[in-house]
């Protein structure tokens, strides 16, 4: 694992998430961007001292220098976002199977170059855009391919936070630190951090492709440097419209990320704090209340289900379904054969390259004085 | 009452309202479009033949030949859209008080000319943005203009509807005929009927004025004449931006009109299907729930209120209480003493002129390339 | 009507409903128990000096000597319950058609004496059990008596108020006054005011006997006279069991009042205060969210329903449904035809007798250390 | 580890739990009742040979001849009750530390014995009583004992569930085989399954102590040999009232366990199935939603959370909650220091002998004609 260590938030829940299901153990790391800090660290998690590292480049020699067997089978990037592109391209150029935290990187310039790098060495990458690992987010995706709700017309995805409303910046905030600040967060704020994960939901439970975007982004706090509100109109090829709010100035709002997708013969609504639950509205019949659990639902929302129905899974059980997704695919690779599509379920470095592309083409779109921005 | 004979929908509700109160009594109209079903109409409904007309005119006429001890009080329009103009111009430049529906006309120049007519005459003029009448919009109104969400930063307001799904027009439903008729309905559709009211929910609630916006409106449904599909980003003066989505397609939605309003202090939630509970979420505190009827709320949302808390109020009550407003303000006018604010309150023929306005430059964003169309 | 003057709650509830649907109006009343106070009520009320009395003999007596043609149609019993058997008696005994609010009388053989004055005048005789006319309710009745979730097994209903959850008797709240007093309230405090309406909505929707019962019955806040707070055990012929909830010192409820009928093959549950609800389980699928105004529903909910689906109605609607029954009925009557079952959908005679038994079976059973008491 | 092998379900639950938090691992167990199936087991979960054993007594013996270093710290039982007794009786009384699921035992005898044995041994004990780890449970515990809702005056905990609404014993599902199986499961089965869980939760969140139980215990599934359905009247001392109602015949619902606790100040809601909220009503104000996460709970709730609010956490961080209490104690007298009340929070062996009295004497009320069964 590259970064988590003290201070940092996303880490602890990639250690949960891989934990929960004992398919991985973390052993080794460089986990935090001071040598004092990282060797902290990683003897607070019991890294054994050969493998605890100071930085992420002697980390990767260690394990180069290792035998196959006793190296580790993929690395966890969960750096800030700047340090994204140059550890995952070391790695995956040295064949090791990575998992990037998203957005995957700043330009679509590092993204392409990482899917060129991958190309050539082969590595499984996998990006924890984690909300598509959710059962009911997989129940919908299926429904959708299935034909359950016709043809899409309408996407509305909206995503309200609360966390910076005020200026928490300046503070000892380690995340409202580095996600308002365009030289670690990129050239988007509350864009990047959670409207990408709204872009990815849209593809990922409807599959449609954006033709063209409208963006307004702002910074509603005073004084901060990058958006914390953005609105977006879009289009997609085929004809459908969509709108998509990432906002983190929703006083009251804790994770509150809500898909709406209206087709020509049904509605589907998701919403993430209650993530155990989908909304199905078909044209000629009452809203059907689709609980994870329940028998009725296809084979991906089943295999991502470990609870029976009312006991309630959440967000790390949805993180884990990324990381089995991912695993499954690096076993299969290990053994030999082709992956199980159902299995090998996860979000894909062409996801984390689209997610790039959208914030890029956002923030272009938002100083244009055009309506819309080609994508 | 013109319009709102056998076949149509809005008349009745109008009706119902004006008869929960007891306050008003139909005595004269001139109910549909054709003589047979007009006379048909207004004998259903009790009118004494005298007062049952063949057409607005005949109505009005009438009237005027009346003494003003006997006259109407006030004229209700609720005839298609395209009507409106001409029958209120008429009433109201006769002196007659006025209760027109929504949208209140086709243009601008339709709308202003009705301001100056009704600034000559000096007639009540009432515009039934019903959604304004319930106690909860009206208690959100309330909180606003104390500051109790500080500075309001962001607005998202979204209504969906199903019922335009699937292509009705053309069949007999004549709402879905008229509705999506440019020469009935103006040059909007969902916009116009239900965004509409959208927007006016915007501006009673937050007081905020337009600055510019940025609409995209689409027939999503194949072959349809007018949107029944509109996405719009707002920008408003002082700084605040918004979204404002309003959708006729929207598979298994009935009638979900949902207003958020983010300030800089908190956040206010309501939805029309259940108009009974108002979320605010204060900055430093759990989220409140306000339902109508508590002893905590303002002097407005408990003078809009019939019963107890947990006795459901509704639609009916809401339109009744736009009513309420109309009618004390013509009795204080009648009695020679100043309108009771708290008591007359409706929405005015200021919000109609600015509602067709807000359609009109939505349709023009709408066909420009521009992002944004100043207000 | 009798009762329901100045001061207040039920009574303009009435007036209300019967307001909405202009099937009846209000024409002679003996509106308080003071003269003074029913004189005023009824100038208020815009009643004929000559139709305004001071109590209901003498209204009765007035409307005796009237034409047919001139008499009311029926009288509305809306005082407190102590008074409801000898008006309902002498109105019933009189020939005049009668509804009168529930709990019906204070004892069972109060109410098998009007049972047999009503079957030798033939008189129409609703008891406002409101709760039965939500269109929701109907469909849930009607659902269980198609067989949609097979036999019943099991009945949860809870009615939770706060209202009483302090000491408000004693001061100026009428209502909480007579409410608790044994005198004109009866032998049951908050079981007779609303675990009746719990009692009436079982039966009414499960069409289930009771067999016996087991009850504890508490006046929680100290110094109560009658109770506040009831709870129940059910025995149903035919094995089903049941358990009923009434409690008025619920803090923070308002009028939650909700039934949930488990059955062999399938579930409802519906809530008062999202009355436009009932949600419906399945065996073989997922929840399924039924709603007013929906074309899948059947003829007695759609026959109840007044606006589109998704334009909230409430409390009164469900009144006024009540109201359009006993019309109906009464039309029938009048027209010398028989009833449309559909249309004279009203809780009868019958179900207050049975309302008036199970709150003397309540009682006793408090009373007894036996665990049932045989109903 | 005893029990939780091949078909059981809560043993993987138990173990994803102590996964979670990386305190505990497993490294012993007797994991099914056949050798075979025991040995298979934990093959499967990576179990040492030399310390997979065939039954629990093998596996005790093992431990004993252990290096106390080497030796397990504690022993989990998640074995069909009948076992629970023997199996904590012998490892408590080697001294070694117990987690047992509930319900404990089958007879008061018994886990009076087990209370002794315990005394002598100075073992820590806890017992799964998992819905008492979720944090807003705990956050409803310390409100309550804070006088937040001021003296409690009635308690209404319903707990349902639909899976058993078929006659699934006798068929392959090995969990409706044993839980209906009086030799397996003791003297109830939905009241022992879930009421328990019901009666832990009631006790744990208001402190309250049962004076008297009324019960009505139904087989209401044809042929069963146990009850699946439980309502009970509860008299507490000091005067409050409860109602308890425990189904697993409702069709529909998943794990439907919600606790109201109406005091004389306010009221607290809480439901299972979405455990991230609590509201509470004061008496004073609107109702309240309080979320794990926010800054505003309390030491208890923030102690038991792992992720910020509005990141769904669920069952399994409940369970690891009741571990990382136990867990605290058994760290603490190891170090030799008094253990931390606010870490070392778990239900313990008086909770789950309390339990197992609440078990025995429902089952004495149901068979009595007398209302009221002392506690």
């Amino acid at each position: 694992m590259v970064g988590g260590g003290q201070g940092a938030f996303i880490g602890a829940v990639h250690r949960q998430a891989l934990a929960l299901d004992g398919q991985a153990e973390l052993v080794a790391g460089a986990l935090s961007s001071t040598p004092e800090r990282a060797y902290a660290s990683g003897r607070e998690l019991g890294l054994a001292d050969a493998r605890n590292h100071a930085d992420w480049q002697s980390l990767l020699d260690d394990e180069l220098k290792r035998t196959p067997d006793e190296r580790i089978d993929f690395v966890t990037i969960v750096t800030p976002n700047h340090l994204h592109h140059s550890v995952a391209r070391a790695f995956a150029a040295a064949g090791i199977h990575v998992v990037c935290d998203k957005p995957l990187v700043h330009t679509s310039e590092q993204a392409q170059d990482l899917v060129e790098t991958v190309a050539r060495s082969g590595s499984v990458f996998g990006v924890t855009y984690n909300y598509s690992g959710y059962p009911m987010v997989r129940e919908a995706r299926d429904l959708v391919a299935g034909g359950a709700i016709g043809e899409v017309r309408k996407v509305v995805v909206d995503y309200h936070q609360g966390w910076l409303a005020t200026r928490l910046e300046g503070g000892d905030n380690k995340q409202a630190g580095w996600r308002t600040d365009p030289a670690r967060s990129g050239a988007a704020g509350a864009l990047g951090d959670i409207g990408s994960h709204a872009e990815n939901l849209v593809a990922t439970v409807t599959g449609l492709e954006l033709e063209s975007l409208c963006a307004d982004l702002s910074a509603l706090v005073p004084d901060r440097r990058l958006d914390d509100d953005a609105s977006l109109l879009l289009r997609f090829k085929g004809g459908a419209r969509g709108v998509l709010v990432a906002s983190q100035i929703a006083v009251g709002c804790e994770n509150d990320l809500r898909l709406r997708v209206f087709g020509s013969t049904g509605t589907l609504d998701w919403r993430q704090e209650q993530p155990e639950m989908l909304v199905h509205a078909p044209l000629d019949g009452p809203r059907r209340l689709l609980t994870r659990g329940s028998p009725w639902l296809g084979a991906s929302a089943r295999l991502a289900t470990r609870l029976p129905a009312g006991h309630p899974e959440g967000f790390i059980e949805a993180f884990a379904n990324v990381y089995l997704g991912v695993i499954a695919h690096i076993r299969a690779l290990q053994q030999g054969v082709a992956p199980d599509p159902l299995r090998a379920d996860y979000p894909t470095l062409a996801d984390g390259a689209r997610g790039v592309r959208f914030i890029e083409k956002a923030v272009e779109s938002a100083a244009s004085a055009q309506k819309w921005t080609a994508f």
